[in-house]
């Protein structure tokens, strides 16, 4: 007996495949997300859909700290109760949400979207190090606190950020490294423990 | 300085809580997913938001097998080349197609969509038995082969499925369990060799 091609509904299959476009899934994850949605939460999958179409339409990035914003520039940047005299750089909305929790920060913020990675492929310009420049140029601003990631690539663009920096004669610090709170040295990484030594402050 | 509310926007807030209906999508990879395709994939996002809409329209169950499908009956179960005497019961599409791509059957199908699951609350009536029930008492089927899974409630929906088949005196069969093809009894699950070794056939 001749066989078929394996039936599947059209539209499962595209929904299958655009699922991929989510970090992370991967064609199992994919399948299982779209059965799930078509046969439990049909409610659930229609809000996000909508949510999805509503965010591509509305949501853009603020002129002035680059973050996500529906406005043209965001609420924080408009604040007037925020120090314009520090610039925060981070490299992501949900960097920006950590340091605001913290509620030790009072200042603006520049919101790279990213970080430098040749080997991907982004460069100075991918995450907006000339808009970066320009904001830090506004003559309000008196110090830029670099607060990009402790890892590799974190690490180079807070570096490179400092040097174009002081090519332009503006201040620039960098968050401080050492042991977590709580952290107990015997289960810190040796790299944390020596830059914590190396970084000592007077008492 | 008072504090004002953490800024995000609104739209990017909406469309993180909406991905948390997916499967296994927790609030932390639900903001990484936001950001990712807000920064990065907007066309996928919006393929994505398009896709779901069409699926959500279009996709429905099959009136006869209860996959999913976008006619009133399913391409399958409209075939003239199957076996129209055998009916295979498997939980759930991605389990039919597995079975198609043995090319080794050719008979039809009834998806239940599911399993037995009490303690999710998942009865006889949600995975459609009575549905089942009627499909297999067509007078066609002369014989339905329960390929659920071998779990716990795959194993416990086969017997259930079974018992109710016979009360009609419709002939049921399981599929084989065993040692897997390629598998080196040194590294199976003893409860599969002691299955192997009870379910064994003469030669």
């Amino acid at each position: 007996m001749a066989k078929e091609p394996i039936p599947t509904a059209k539209g499962v299959e595209r929904l299958v495949e655009a699922l991929r476009v989510l970090p992370g899934v991967g064609p199992r994850s994919a399948q299982r997300m779209a059965y799930y949605l078509l046969q439990h939460d049909r409610a659930g999958a229609d809000l996000l859909a909508q949510a999805m179409a509503a965010a591509l339409a509305r949501v853009r990035h603020c002129a002035r700290c680059n973050n996500f914003t529906e406005d043209e520039v965001c609420s924080l940047c408009r604040s007037s109760r925020r120090d314009p005299s520090l610039l925060c750089v981070v490299e992501t909305p949900a960097d920006l949400a950590m340091v605001e929790q913290t509620l030790s920060y009072s200042g603006m913020y520049f919101v790279l979207m990213g970080r430098l990675s040749p080997l991907d492929g982004v460069g100075a310009r991918d995450i907006g190090l000339d808009r970066l420049l320009a904001r830090a140029s506004d003559g309000e601003v008196q110090e830029v606190i670099l607060a990009t990631n402790f890892t590799n690539e974190g690490e180079a663009t807070a570096h490179y950020i400092a040097e174009m920096l002081r090519a332009r004669k503006i201040k620039a610090s960098r968050i401080a490294r050492g042991v977590p709170l709580g952290g107990e040295l015997e289960y810190v990484d040796v790299g944390t423990i020596s830059q914590a030594i190396l970084d000592r402050r007077g008492l």
